[in-house]
């Protein structure tokens, strides 16, 4: 445990970052030691180049008759502003009250090497697996994986398998665990509204001319009614109905209102009404502005109107809607509503489809029994707000589910300033996947 | 003249930008070098440190029986961002086609050193002038002039005076002599809407808490109806109607709405429908947004709901409205719209109350004689839609009215990327100091 705990430290220090440009190199470095690391256990691996980040491909020695195991994670890591809310800088993990304080400690680098030392100590206990095994590692998750279709739609082959896991999820609450068979899919939009040709003296010009912030602001503000439900028309058309079983399952578990309440600190929750929180966070679609900016930024005032003004959208999406479907309404939503004496540029991003699986499929039951010999009691079955696209592309482009196993705790931070990851997390990790392997290959 | 041109390049390579505390020795050392130069003209000139930036007083030897005419400008400017429009540095004075390209040549060093160098040619030619002359500079009106009434108030007899003039507002037209006797009042606020205690995940989270964002730009939408109208309640009450001269007088005048559409770029302009162009400009209220931010704003996506979000509003006030009357209006109409999701924060920023003199007054008449004998032809009378509080303060402390004999042209760009002042309008305004002191001293 010692040594794994070593390595992952050594892993989180790698400044990884995808979105950003200047950090390539230090995902590339990141890699090469991630694949280092794989060939010191045993295992076969290939550092595959894309048009941005490397993907990394790992395998033990594959044998016919036994079941296939693809094992995915990420290795890149979101940006860290605002950075001056981090206690300790985020990139030198710091360990607190039995917690890990660093930026990827949670998402994914803590749960991706979950998986590698979960097989290092297969290997270590038997000097072999009882499966076949393929790890999967990206650089590119947070930026929504634009070359990893293409990836696997060109080595298609080479990543057959019967089965995906995942450990990039949450646990519902500390020990309980938890099996995720439904995510949120996304699709991302970016807005500019732009005014004038040079920013204005609002002394001089305002009264009659069109303030690319406040016409912004009314785009915004078109989205939502008071109580949160989404005005963009069609919006819902596709929104599979939240099941009996489901509504029934999620009020036992723990968290829940008072929890979101606490971890997110706000004075008081928000969200569509008809709903209970874990319906609100893994059912429901949403509309959220990721990011606002234009004209003055800086200390004091500057009386300006200023020339543009951008905002950058994320759509949550539940199973059945269609990212292009929704990203198509949105548009056409926004250019019915902006006034022509300003010019709006629509900038699309990334998209991922919502994703939902049997828990009560063969592997969905090994997964299942992996986890409850691990913690040990009987895993709650959830599902998740977050967006992992790639489980849909495994579908489509390998024709086969994901198991997603995950190790985060509500308050891990992912995304924040502070994220991090608890230490028993970490080994409960390290014996889950011991066990999935097990149960995989007697499935 | 070219010795005049010299000292306004000197003058314009201070970065005097008063908001930023950064700057506060350039402003120091641009202050003294404009002591030094009226000491060398013969001047008496002393320099007040403030809190802030210092105030400086400059008189010629006051004799009994002459009129005392106050000569106001400010030495301050503007910030510079964004910085990556300008053509060439923006305290790197460069000439081209005729004007001078720089941060402040309009606003208001270039006016001002009309004044000072008007006043220089008349004491060159007849040894003396024929008023009594003060001369009062500051270096913080683009910060709302935070020290000047109170050093008013401390100097009062020092200060005392008949008539004021000050050069910091426009021409409607290259060659149109312009006497402005109205400007619209300033009311700074500034909001902040805090939200979860850090950012987080926007997939975990969202659906269940309100999105700072999201509310800021509800708040931000809740201030116009779709024309342009302010939906604050009470807000229009004291807004004194626009008069028929005023009406039939600005009909006539060049400029308007073919001009502002020129020259701001806009697609097409945006207003309170059933006013002229002029009329929104000068003589109705406005509700600007001059930066608005909140969340992610670097490079790609980055999916979270921001802890807070912020809106920097200035609104443009016009006679009868009061700037403390406004301000308590505009709070409590954004706090009785803001859910209790989140804690809204205000912030009040500086203001100024409207001005409106009498363009047929004694002294009024003598600065239309002025602007007739320099140009010559009969003066525009027109408002202004920016906002010179100090002008109010000089009314209610001194008990002076001012005269605004203003040089800049619709397209000097003031507050804007590439501020420029033609060198033709410089030369005119040494010129037109020259007559002013010889019509003010027989009015």
């Amino acid at each position: 445990m010692s040594a794994a705990l070593d390595d992952l430290l050594t892993f989180l220090r790698f400044p990884s970052i995808s979105t950003s440009s200047a950090h390539a190199g230090d995902l590339v470095n990141c890699a090469e030691w991630l694949k280092a690391k794989l060939i010191g256990m045993g295992l076969s691996a290939v550092l595959h180049p894309t048009a941005r980040h490397p993907v990394l491909v790992a395998k033990n020695q594959h044998q016919p008759g036994r079941p296939t195991l693809l094992i995915y994670g990420h290795y890149d890591v979101q940006p860290v502003d605002p950075l001056d809310q981090w206690i300790s800088p985020p990139f030198e993990p710091r360990i607190e009250n039995g917690r890990i304080y660093a930026r990827g400690s949670t998402d994914n680098k803590g749960q991706l090497l979950a998986h590698v030392s979960g097989v290092a100590a297969t290997l270590a206990k038997y000097g072999h697996l009882p499966l076949n095994l393929t790890f999967l590692f990206e650089g590119e998750e947070e930026i929504g994986s634009p070359n990893l279709e293409p990836f696997l739609k060109a080595h298609r082959a080479d990543l057959a398998c019967d089965i995906i896991a995942i450990s990039d999820t949450g646990m519902v609450a500390e020990g309980v665990p938890t099996f995720t068979y439904g995510l949120r899919g996304i699709a991302c939009v970016e807005l500019t509204v732009h005014g004038p040709s040079i920013d204005l003296h609002s002394g001089i010009f305002g009264g009659s001319v069109a303030n690319p912030n406040t016409i912004l602001a009314r785009l915004v503000a078109s989205l939502h009614d008071a109580s949160g439900r989404i005005l963009i028309p069609g919006f819902y058309d596709a929104v599979r109905p939240v099941q009996q079983w489901e509504s029934d399952a999620w009020a036992k578990l723990p968290g829940g209102a008072d929890e979101t309440l606490a971890l997110t600190g706000v004075p008081k929750l928000w969200g569509e009404s008809g709903y209970s929180d874990h319906e609100r966070r893994w059912a429901r679609p949403t509309a959220e502005v990721n990011g606002i900016g234009g004209g003055y930024q800086g200390e004091g005032s500057k009386t300006v109107i200023p020339r543009s003004a951008f905002a950058k959208f994320s759509f949550r999406l539940v199973p059945d809607q269609d990212p292009a479907d929704i990203l198509e309404k949105v548009s056409a939503h926004f250019k019915a509503i902006t006034p022509d004496s300003v010019r709006l540029e629509i900038k699309i991003g990334h998209s991922g489809k919502p994703y939902a699986m049997d828990p009560d499929s063969r592997f969905g039951l090994a997964a299942r029994r992996a986890l409850s010999r691990t913690f040990p009691r009987e895993p709650a079955l959830i599902r998740e707000g977050g967006s992992i696209p790639i489980v849909q592309s495994f579908r489509d482009i390998l024709g086969v589910e994901t198991l997603l196993l995950g190790l985060a705790l509500p308050d891990c931070q992912a995304h924040a300033p502070n994220e991090n990851f608890p230490i028993g997390n970490f080994e409960a990790g390290i014996l889950l996947n011991q066990a999935l392997l097990e149960e995989i290959a007697s499935a």
